[in-house]
């Protein structure tokens, strides 16, 4: 690749465009964009420019946003128009809602009347709704048709729809009344109706279904596009799998930065400036930072324990890591089986009960394993190492319960449940540990 | 659907069995395999029996192994063989997979000499890799064809094919010369040679690539299927985007398993019992333990600090769990980028730099933050204080740095990068943490 983009400099630079154009052309359009990200502007435009033009509308949708910005505020009105008539509906709304307003306002002077309110409209879908992903480019039949009809309809429009591989059949009221893959059409007599063949008990989803759960029906029913319709059944959009598989990893990434304690963000760690990154993380910092005071009030309280045995303070590291450790797995558990929609609300006491006796099963053997690790190791007393054995196995059992229920009970509130992860479980189960540890130590060593 | 399940159980039982067909015919068939999944065996059987052969073969592969096993221990040889004739193979082998050694037998006695030899060379395929996931039912074309007659070879090998929206093209040894979309076909005129429009330069893999590979080649070029292809480029399988999506969210769900230091497991969690469950999360935890035995050992160590001046122990957990969260989030982002393709080895400087330079920003801020908190609400010496957050700076500092380089060194040494994630880190820094305080207080308190 470096030396690809060594020859492409030096060869723009010499005014062999001819070379450059044939060495590129020969790429995958997702392997060119990546290559003029490597490249300065001015040179991005010179290839744009180079390439033939249904190429290079292809490259715009794939390249970053500055680049983007750059390339618009360079070309003329004609080839802005050229670009709007050739991108699809969905990547053009993607595109436009990352650009500053100016922008986006030259590019919608190019557009006409009908083209800009149609742009308009699909603009104001929430970010992560279904409408934000679906695209307007898909093949439409009628019932009536024979299967000879309808292919010859798809070698009529074929040409700028986004997918033919599956057809929508709609009624005079644009009412979609079923599917049917391009497949069926192939395999089947061209006489035959396509209301015989056609799906009709297909999937499909209004505009404002969350892109997760639009992402769980693909997976869940292995589909390939998914019909985006209105109350009245009237289809509005596609949204198509290879959008799908970004959105799932996006979806994915989003819950491990939550979980993470990070405010989620869409850009690649290596394409972040240090700022927003730091902006990103310091604020959950702080909320966790401002609530382990909590924790620490509970050790200031007990101090004159600490201070008469203070050999109790060396095991506070463990016991408090234990419990974080032990309730992040089970909260690790749910959430992401509430995300694959495994787990419903409604199994809430299955989980307490689950994790209850998970809790158990762990607890004692954690505990058995450190009184002998005491015993032998420490040469600590007797009570001594019963108040760290029964702290850590009560320890772990609340910390599986609490792990397990907390992101349910998020859910429930409407939050997100992600947000119940490692960081926020470790605040709430290391108070209940040392409360639970200095309780027990007041008792058995009777301070 | 509960409705649903009480209806079909009372119709079976009074042996109103064309109710019953009328009934499930109407759902897809991955919700038809969720009913059974309801339903005991021998009602499975009953409708397995009742549904229409291709629509029971197709619903064969989407219920639990338990019923597949019954299943099959309860039908002719004959039904055996009609099963094993329509199953792709890529289901064929998944389900072989899961079944005991004995039933797999009676499977295989009923397949042909050739399918057998087939099967058994697709099971030994390791069960991560690209092997694994690929069928061999897909449409071979040869360069000198017509579109014309490319699409008759469709028409006439096209039904058994798990996809026909992409087509192989071969030479006379199986060599892989291009790839061809039935888009392509349909929308060209049919006099065209195929070699003159086939795609010649697409994405392959080869057999031993990891699912994970595997999986970010299909998001990054938004591929429909991609073939693999052994070292003399002969094509050997074909693997479909409907597969991807699975091994995406299992490859997601194995990584948030190992970050929060459990056993990866690909069965759902309410589908588990509580015996695997425990299994799968202690041993981490006890490795986890006895490493903070480690942190223990240093407050051990600075017992004495500790007994003088007893208010220090109060910020202990304070100290551990920012530590804790701001390694976390760190090794979080890496393992990700990791994952995802978009962090590589060779950036583990610029990591460091950038994790660094994060460090310092949110150090002084938090530092900054933590000092008002201790002026404002705890009255302490204001060298406590200084001790306590000049602690936490150097600590968030260290524990940025720390949590960015190892994931990508566990990486360099071939292990999974997410181990290196929030409980592993939390250890680690923790450490690291209590050493920075006891130094710092014995230093700045002269103890």
């Amino acid at each position: 690749m470096d030396n690809l983009i060594n020859f492409i400099e030096t060869a723009i630079q010499e005014g062999k465009f001819a070379k450059v154009r044939e060495e590129i052309i020969q790429l995958n359009v997702v392997d060119i964009a990546q290559l003029l990200d490597d490249l300065d502007e001015e040179k991005t435009l010179v290839i744009f420019r180079l390439l033939p033009k249904e190429i290079s509308v292809e490259i715009f949708s794939y390249i970053s946003t500055e680049q983007q910005q750059f390339i618009i505020e360079s070309i003329t009105d004609k080839e802005i128009k050229h670009i709007l008539d050739n991108l699809f509906m969905d990547d053009t709304v993607d595109i436009l809602e990352e650009l500053p307003a100016n922008v986006v306002k030259k590019v919608l002077k190019n557009a006409s009347e009908d083209k800009r309110k149609l742009i308009n409209q699909f603009l104001q879908y929430p970010d992560d709704s279904a409408g934000s992903l679906m695209t307007i480019e898909y093949v439409d039949l009628k019932k009536e048709m024979t299967v000879k009809q309808a292919i010859e309809r798809i070698q009529k429009t074929g040409v700028d729809k986004e997918t033919i591989d599956i057809c929508y059949v709609m009624n005079n009221y644009r009412k979609l009344e079923g599917i049917i893959h391009l497949r069926t059409l192939i395999l089947s007599d061209s006489n035959i109706i396509v209301a015989d063949i056609m799906d009709t008990n297909f999937i499909s989803c209004d505009t404002h279904m969350d892109q997760e759960e639009v992402g769980n029906l693909f997976r869940k029913y292995g589909l390939l596009a998914m019909p985006v319709v209105d109350k009245e059944n009237r289809l509005v959009g596609i949204i198509t799998f290879d959008d799908i598989i970004d959105i799932i990893e996006q979806e994915n990434t989003e819950d491990f930065q939550v979980m993470a304690a990070m405010e989620p963000s869409e850009t690649e760690y290596l394409k972040t400036d240090v700022k927003t990154l730091a902006k990103n993380r310091v604020v959950w910092l702080l909320i966790l930072m401002i609530s382990a005071t909590f924790t620490g009030g509970i050790i200031k309280k007990y101090e004159s324990i600490l201070a008469s045995v203070v050999i109790l303070a060396s095991y506070i590291p463990m016991l408090m890591d234990s419990a974080g450790n032990a309730g992040s797995q089970s909260s690790t558990m749910i959430i992401r089986g509430l995300a694959l929609g495994d787990i419903q609300l409604r199994d809430l006491s299955k989980v307490i009960w689950k994790e209850f006796r998970i809790g158990i099963i762990i607890g004692i053997t954690m505990a058995l394993v450190n009184t002998a690790r005491i015993y032998i190791l420490d040469g600590v007393g007797i009570w001594v190492g019963l108040t760290v054995s029964i702290s850590l196995f009560i320890t772990i059992v609340l910390a599986k319960v609490v792990g397990g229920s907390l992101p349910m009970i998020a859910k429930k509130l409407r939050l997100d449940p992600a947000i119940m992860a490692g960081p926020m479980i470790t605040t709430i189960v290391d108070a209940v540990a040392l409360l639970v540890y200095f309780r027990l130590a007041t008792f058995i060593l009777g301070l």
